[in-house]
């Protein structure tokens, strides 16, 4: 662990703009669609992140001129092209490219690390499965977000359905956006609570992500990890299991000395230094 | 299969604004009080057209003058009469009925087919447990809307309390309206997401709805149950166990021909037509 | 139980501004910082009000400048100190330190009675672990609220982290609060759905906080409680559980003598008076 | 409900050897093998004596030369005859087909009265979800289990791979009848306590069906009752929500005058007459 | 914790036969019945014992002529006698009553010291209760256990029916001496697994259990009461859920230096000496 | 998926005693004592097999002189050593680590394919996770089973405690032997349900566990590996779930070829050849 991993991938560009936050660029051109090898990267390059000491949080944004077109419809044709001609063999190959493909966007749910989303302009299908697995959603004015995979035939099955009741409050508008697909902007998505700030353009909103990034890097690890791993721990979970949960986790936790470190600082209105994980 | 189904009822008028929509009003003069044929009625009409391959979407409003006043209390305090003189016997058929009642009320979520409620003036007690079942809430600017149970001196059974914090953000709001019964206006719905648009009158309320259950039946009938089905099985369950079960779902629905056909539209710019269920 | 019980705490001040109503000031000079003689007293207030059939409604604010700065850093950092050098020894008596703690904030959402947090000024840590235990939340326009943990280098382990999901909508913002420790304000706390109403200062926000829990303790203490319990109840599970167990409930609870009360009023017009419990 | 029921029925010979105990019995010749009438009017036959108060408990057994051979596979195989050339359209109808066929063989889990199994020779596929429904299995010594599925190309969907892992100990035993089909008699049943009691013939083993039913039709129906709800209920639950919610069921039942009827009988001597319910 | 916790009781006796090991003694003459005061000490003395680190093990015998009657009618018909007229009411009354009285016996399942229970005569209703919450059941030859509530009108509420399911592997035998109350033997008891061994008489059974709590007693109580916790927890669990609890459990208690002291008492053939908890 | 996959291992010997089945054998001399590299060999094979479509059933054995003496102290004692000075750091490095250790050992439960243990001689400490990760577990009689983890002052975190309870009727048993480590011989597992048979000789075990993986090997692919994935499933589930589960399950699998195969060869009394996955 004494060397800097590297993160070159194809279809992102990486980068540090602080030394402690990773950004990761969704990059392909055109429109950001995703074929396999696209979003293999993506996961193999957060899970590559989750146990990189160097990096506290990430940001992820899109490199092209939208965030994302979503799905490569041509390149999921060719999955869905039976593998076989037995109905029941066809969905057992099918299921495990399912899982296989929500292992990968869920690399972003499960990294312990905070990662946070900066959408702009189309972002659709795949685009909100990617969005909702992230932790912080920020947007710029122009973003237009869709969950259209009911035009192509299909209920959403890499998230986006998993977690949107839990990630905004308003059940009757997630079923208005997924059942028609109807596109929705950077207004509604702040009113609705899907993102939780609008900046005005891309720019502003990548050095904003980056910012607030920038910030939680700062804090103690322990702490920050600790906080993101219970959240998500405790969906589904009622609040006994989720305290339960938490008062063993913060029995290891607590005796971090991270702690006292936050404690000294605060009482010499220092900034506390924490050491990495 | 091959003849149309008729949905005749003595408490609901109901019609097909278009072929695939069926528009089901509450019709029991003179503020749809609700007795048990009426919701017995309510729920056998949702049954069949749960398995009605003519039936895309649902609307649901009403022909009277407020959208209901709930339950109909001289008809249940004969319910709430004791049936027995041993109170463990009148609980176990109290229960039996609670049950019932709430097997009739839970055909509108239990339906593959999305249903929108066009709510509009005056919504209390059974008016929030139906319009809480349903997928999307929609109202006018009348509307009143009331969990008015405790006023009665009861803890709503019906499906307001299990449903509405499901269906909205804020858990404070949903506890002051649910202790008080205080009455909630057409803005304050919006806000707290409890309907996720608000039309000027009535007319105008159902008619978008209509609208927009026709745009809802115009998509693939296999993507849209789905959609309804598995959101409705997330609730309560672990992100993990969501996409799981999801994965199953999906590994029978990709094999679907309306994706092609979704995807074959969506290249030559058509509007793909996908045969019924 | 003829004995009007008495509340005498040492950081507690307490009162019945009407009889049916207690009202918990918290109470240690000079910033209501919490250390364990004052949280233990705090749930040990609530427990016997529980119990009481007296009590029909709470309210919960503080008489000093702020409402709380939270955990007082300096008492707890003694119980951090070290009580063993065997690593797994101390996270054992952590552990067990952690759920007195949590079990004594808990009694806020534990009891039957319904409880409103009055908050005003400075609300941060603890103080957020708190008011989400609490039902309903209103705050004055000074109010500042703080997810302070990380910045004193730990993951919220009194309930903040798994109460915020369930009480307020948006997932984005409550991570933005929990990873970075910003304070919000009334007005965000509003939108967001934290609290569910704002009012100009301390006092005028105290007095509605009294004025509903007046309103609240006038219904039906059957309804009240057996709402407040089924909501709870609720979280975690699915509808369909939430339905069968309000079916058990409501076997019982049905029988009560105050619907009878409560329709003969209605059809009176006359205001119910509704016994103890 | 001042009349008794009737439960006539084609392919089941029913009576009543003791007024309180229904025995229901198998009656499609030559080796009751089931095709859908017969299911559904074992499922429907169940049903009615759940409401039926005359009925304290049931005894399933077959009036033909074996148990059942199972599923009528020439029967079955027009059901699973391509209804749609539509992979996802004949995913969704075999589904729902499905789930009616599970609900009817539920029937006797569900039913609130207890159910004895009293199985002789062959008892093969549904034979066993059948039996595992159950709440008390016997057998004669001439019987012979098998969970025939796997032999037809299936797993099986009827409740056996669902209940066998809690009503038998041995996982490695169910596992290896599952994965093989093999097999298994009387006595290995008994061991692996399928049965908990073994006869030497079908007469002997019917007879000690009846009055095992016929005792437990003299106990309280409350208790009765009680008893298997909450059995059922438990399962797949913790033991905390299993106490919860059985001081919610009890707080009812408590209040029954069955009590006082078995305490002053138990005190007397005498054999206490406890009400239908 | 400098001194030695004293454990003195009306209804129990109690005593250190070896050090580390607590024997408790039923002893309310003549046959154990349990009044509110008897079981309230039960469950005051274990929870005492679970602080206490001088307490490794615990025994749980009778020191009366049979294990114990249950529950003492006669006082419990007090209980159960309306403390209201309202059926609500009294619901409400009853269920508080029996959530207390279900804390105080499962003192016996959340203690994390082991505690074995040496059975023997008659052991019935409440017995059962309490021998299904300790960890190993052992039982002299006289031992007779009836699972007695049916027949005194009421669903057993207090673990029986909760554990029962969890403690034995064939449900049809537990649903048949549920239903009948019919008393079973220490050789069905063994066969089936409710005891894990038989011995002669209650001396000879007392004995073996003190050893083997002395033997419990003598390992790592970090390891030991690591493992009681973590099968409690996992009932009614996933297996990936119980690993994923595990892992953060293990994740503090692999610290301990235990672990060196068994690794090396291990490598030198010694017996290991591990501290108090 | 053309050409054979192989399986070549430092410490596994694997072969296909038929066509269908692998054979693993596990072989570090002279005690199988697991370090890291063993542990993860094992866990990639059971993956490469699990989507391996010649592989249809596995067995798992020892080539050594004993099954395996579990973990490799000396090699673990490096893992246990501390990676930082930071216990939240070295609490987050071992719940790592203990993950991968679960990952790779439940591979044997996560695999399609069945998989048979044949157990010999000594099997201690994680020798018990590994043939509780198995569906099936057969032994010879020189077997001698110890769950040993208290011994080495730890709780098991492998699986033992999470699996012994689905896995076996007797919770007391399972408790008295996770409790004192103490060795249970081939009789008493078979009458505790842990191995579902007994042979004389290792060469016995192993020629019948690969008889019984052949015949299982012959049935349907389709057939069997669900039946495995439904029991695995259900675990922690109610009926009801585990009902709802399967029946979208098998609307895709029952469109299988298999099953026509299999009626086909059922009338014809031939035996059916099943095509790979």
């Amino acid at each position: 662990m004494t060397d800097k991993a590297t993160y070159d991938y194809e279809f992102l560009r990486t980068s540090f703009p602080v030394p402690s936050v990773l950004h990761i660029e969704l990059n392909r051109a055109p429109l950001n669609a995703f074929h396999e090898p696209f979003w293999r990267e993506l996961g193999a390059c957060v899970d590559k992140a989750s146990t990189d000491p160097d990096v506290r949080a990430i940001v992820l944004s899109s490199v092209q001129r939208i965030f994302t077109a979503g799905l490569d419809i041509k390149a999921a044709t060719e999955i869905l092209s039976p593998s076989s001609s037995d109905p029941a063999a066809r969905a057992l190959h099918l299921r495990t490219h399912i899982l296989d493909f929500q292992h990968a966007i869920s690399s972003l749910s499960r990294t312990p690390k905070p990662i946070i989303a900066a959408l702009h302009s189309t972002t659709i299908g795949l685009g909100i499965d990617i969005a909702s697995a992230c932790d912080i959603r920020l947007c710029s004015s122009d973003f237009s977000g869709c969950v259209k995979e009911v035009d192509i035939g299909l209920a959403a099955d890499i998230g986006s359905l998993q977690r949107l009741p839990y990630i905004v409050g308003s059940d009757s508008w997630v079923r208005e956006i997924c059942f028609t697909a109807r596109p929705f902007g950077a207004e509604e998505a702040l009113q609705q609570g899907f993102v939780s700030r609008v900046f005005l353009g891309k720019e502003e909103c990548v050095r904003a992500a980056i910012e607030l990034a920038t910030k939680v890097g700062e804090k103690s690890p322990v702490a920050v990890q600790g906080t993101k791993h219970l959240l998500n721990w405790g969906r589904g979970k009622t609040v006994e299991e989720g305290l339960e949960y938490t008062a063993v986790w913060n029995a290891g936790m607590l005796q971090s000395g991270d702690i006292g470190r936050a404690v000294k600082a605060t009482l010499m209105k220092n900034k506390a230094i924490f050491p990495k994980l």
